[in-house]
């Protein structure tokens, strides 16, 4: 207000009546306080400002930022896949189905989705789990997925990304009122999305380790010694798994999701699944496994009663139409009437935007063989998921010729989170500054190579240990130069500080 | 459980080990049961029944169930506005730039888009707060709007509809912990999703009630009443109004928004005015008054200082994009530090989604008379918004000529919310039922015609007093048709029921 005000000579200003603000620090929510977000936290704050003062002229040591913080693949220069964007043209501008220049198959698809929508129109509000032939499309894909599994459309629900589905699925879980009470178990290191949301909606979040000598794998060992922790002051109901993982890139075996199921089963937890990378798994071999597949593998005692909730989205695959806010989740074993209460909440607010569930509808119904734009279709998505293969490939390998720094390897999803050693001199001068080692790390590698990475303490790691979270995102071109950078700057870093010791 | 368990033969389920579901009725959050959302309540899911009833080859005493219930234009057979469809387009299939049939004021505009984008694509993310040079835009749009008042873009926010921006800055207001002191006046008749966020929220919803009897106006002694009436019972931070109202029509005019600011000045609340309907203004003499406009001219103590939030979005308007689910806020005065968690928190669901905010844009930086699409856009616009005069006015008269039913002008916005009576021997039915008497009244209309409007007791209105939404948006001939039959339903229902007396 003072600086607001200062030129005021109104009445109230006179009686030094000085009108505070009614929302401040001090009267704002606590909870939204609380919440963090470190993909776009303040190290790309400070990008942005660096990339700003770019742009009006200033002068670095480098010429442009890089922003490997966040899975953006678009933004990383990777092309749309030209089918998916031509279906969603045709359902945007319908005169287009008289242009002899758009495919035959994209037509259908854009005109049997629009005769799903009210009025035939991208326009109107679908309802609110979304358009009826775009789930049922959903779930056949999942049933040929998971090679004959049985998909019921009614249990599927269009989302705007898969955050929103998963805000939905804890918002049922976690009461306001003794919220305090209410566990929700999350992998260490975990998306900032999951611990965001426990602090927006003041659960208890209970960490469970993954297993960094072991390539990140679960260990189902760690989850009871995190269960049985938990319990001692809260009461866990839901177990979030994040396969493949991100920011750690594992792909998780069936052996293991088996586990976990059987631990959900006895525990009586809700699952949740993050199957947003289940299109990007790279190394020969791993293979992605559904929750839900192994769920009915397990027998019919496991399939039809443990509540699962798993997560789509079109933001990533081999499409990363991040800008579409697509997604989906497939909601199993839910009690009728907490599904009721959830559609009702859903409704509130009103649906997922339509174009982001024609782009959903793409990705589940592709190109097939005897169609005309197969060939197209199937040679752009090999080009991005092959170079993203070779790019997670390449990173680990850099990154571990790198003294100071082991990366496990990028079996799936867009990252690599290597750990990397700050030497104690350092450690001490990020603490005197306030600042956790890895953010302090972070920023004097953007500040003297413009390369924007997420430091390893956003995601949690296991204390005394260091990471970042990077992208493979950025052409191999670009990916060789950044992780050259990285290198180069890391050396650098360790001969500063450890010469000081 | 029970039901899905039936076949089992598990050893588990052999032993008599019956695995209780995590989430049930009585474990569900209980704000989440407490929510309520009539627009798509239980009257909607019936008449979703009965169509579904009718395709499958059921008879009715009617052939088509008639949608009133929700502002949903396009579904009502609207047509999207021509421009904007080719801009979204042009954005999303960036080829079409070589397109003749595409006109340049719309290719430069996707080009400008585009170039906002990160990799220049409709798939990248945006900032949290929404794309720069569309945030612009719609800061020159409000300052052209609003006769020269400043804006300043990094006060606009696009949202995910309107919704989703109301939600946000609720958010802020209301604490999880001490919540249950934490009052938000809202209208009463209101639009249900302030009382479903108030619910959800768990804040406590103080009613100030419209002067149906002065076509809804808003009475500055009301407010006062509601004020003190509540803070013997929690701290009210937050007015909301609703200008155009909705459901109730209305437009308020200048000096009754003065009389709200300076009531919100004085009291220190925080101002939420919802003018997503502010091109739906049909009455000659009414005209839609910005709250920041009339701010501003209220003198810069009060310009300085009170914090207000409006809202718009592409689902209303002449546009009717409720699909897009574009949106935006514009936040004056609100401290910066709280400025900077509110972008936090909005950061964690990344970004509105593209097409809308494409879509906003356009709506905001419309044809302008010197170019190629300028004819044509303003014939559509006039056309889409001379109809909704047209029915605002048919509906009212038609409506007011059936006995026991009275309904005020509807000066704006896109919905008729007249008061209906019912015989006392169809209050006494209704509560025998245990349903609100207009529930019942609804639920026969929706039997008897097909027709679908919503109970005024989803709104809210004064005890004793009965009502319905239904909109004004089916083409004019649908509408004589569906005005028609509620006059013989509304004097078939009292006749029936006044017989009984």
């Amino acid at each position: 207000y003072d600086s607001e005000g200062g030129d005021l000579t109104s009445a109230g200003r006179l009686e030094g009546k000085l009108r505070e603000k009614t929302l401040t620090l001090d009267t704002l929510n606590p909870q939204v306080k609380a919440v963090e977000y470190a993909v776009r936290g303040p190290i790309v704050i400070k990008a942005g400002e660096i990339e700003r003062y770019l742009e009006e002229g200033g002068t670095k040591p480098f010429s442009e930022v890089i922003k490997a913080n966040i899975g953006d693949a678009h933004a990383m220069g990777q092309q749309p896949i030209t089918f998916l964007r031509q279906v969603v043209a045709l359902c945007t501008f319908p005169e287009l189905m008289d242009s002899p220049s758009f495919p035959e198959d994209a037509k259908w698809r854009a005109r049997r989705i629009l005769q799903g929508c009210g009025g035939h129109s991208l326009g109107s509000y679908s309802a609110s789990p979304g358009v009826e032939c775009i789930r049922k499309d959903i779930a056949a894909y999942i049933e040929q997925r998971d090679e004959g599994v049985p998909s019921d459309w009614e249990n599927i629900y269009l989302t705007t990304g898969a955050s929103d589905g998963i805000m939905t699925i804890l918002r049922l879980l976690v009461s306001g009122k003794d919220s305090s009470r209410t566990g929700v178990m999350i992998p260490i290191p975990q998306y900032p999305l999951y611990s965001a949301a426990i602090s927006e909606m003041d659960a208890v979040q209970v960490n469970y380790y993954l297993d960094e000598d072991n390539c990140w794998a679960l260990d189902i060992n760690e989850l009871y010694r995190a269960y049985q922790a938990a319990k001692l002051h809260c009461q866990p109901r839901v177990i979030c798994i994040i396969n493949p993982g991100n920011p750690t890139g594992q792909v998780q075996s069936k052996k293991c999701i088996e586990e976990v199921l059987h631990f959900a089963y006895e525990e009586n937890l809700f699952v949740m699944s993050d199957e947003v990378y289940q299109d990007n798994v790279y190394t020969p071999d791993c293979q992605f496994h559904s929750f839900k597949k192994v769920l009915y593998e397990m027998g019919p005692e496991y399939f039809n009663s443990v509540e699962l909730a798993s997560f789509h989205s079109t933001s990533k695959g081999y499409t990363g139409e991040c800008g579409f806010r697509g997604g989906y989740m497939e909601v199993i074993n839910m009690d009728p009437e907490v599904k009721a209460q959830m559609v009702k909440l859903l409704s509130v607010r009103l649906c997922p935007p339509l174009a982001g569930q024609a782009a959903m509808d793409v990705i589940v119904n592709p190109p097939q063989p005897d169609e005309h734009s197969y060939k197209q279709f199937r040679q752009e998505k090999s080009s991005v998921l092959g170079a993203l293969a070779d790019k997670a490939k390449l990173t680990e390998q850099i990154l571990n010729a790198v003294p100071g720094i082991k990366c496990n390897p990028v079996q799936g999803a867009m990252y690599a989170f290597p750990r990397i050693f700050i030497p104690p001199k350092a450690v001490e001068e990020a603490k005197a500054l306030g600042m956790q080692p890895d953010m302090f790390y972070c920023l004097r590698l953007l500040e003297e190579t413009g390369i924007c990475v997420v430091p390893g303490s956003g995601f949690g790691q296991k204390d005394g240990t260091y990471h970042f979270r990077m992208t493979i995102l950025p052409s191999i071109e670009k990916l060789k130069v950044l992780l050259g950078k990285v290198r180069d700057f890391h050396i650098r870093f360790l001969k500063e500080y450890s010469a000081l010791e």
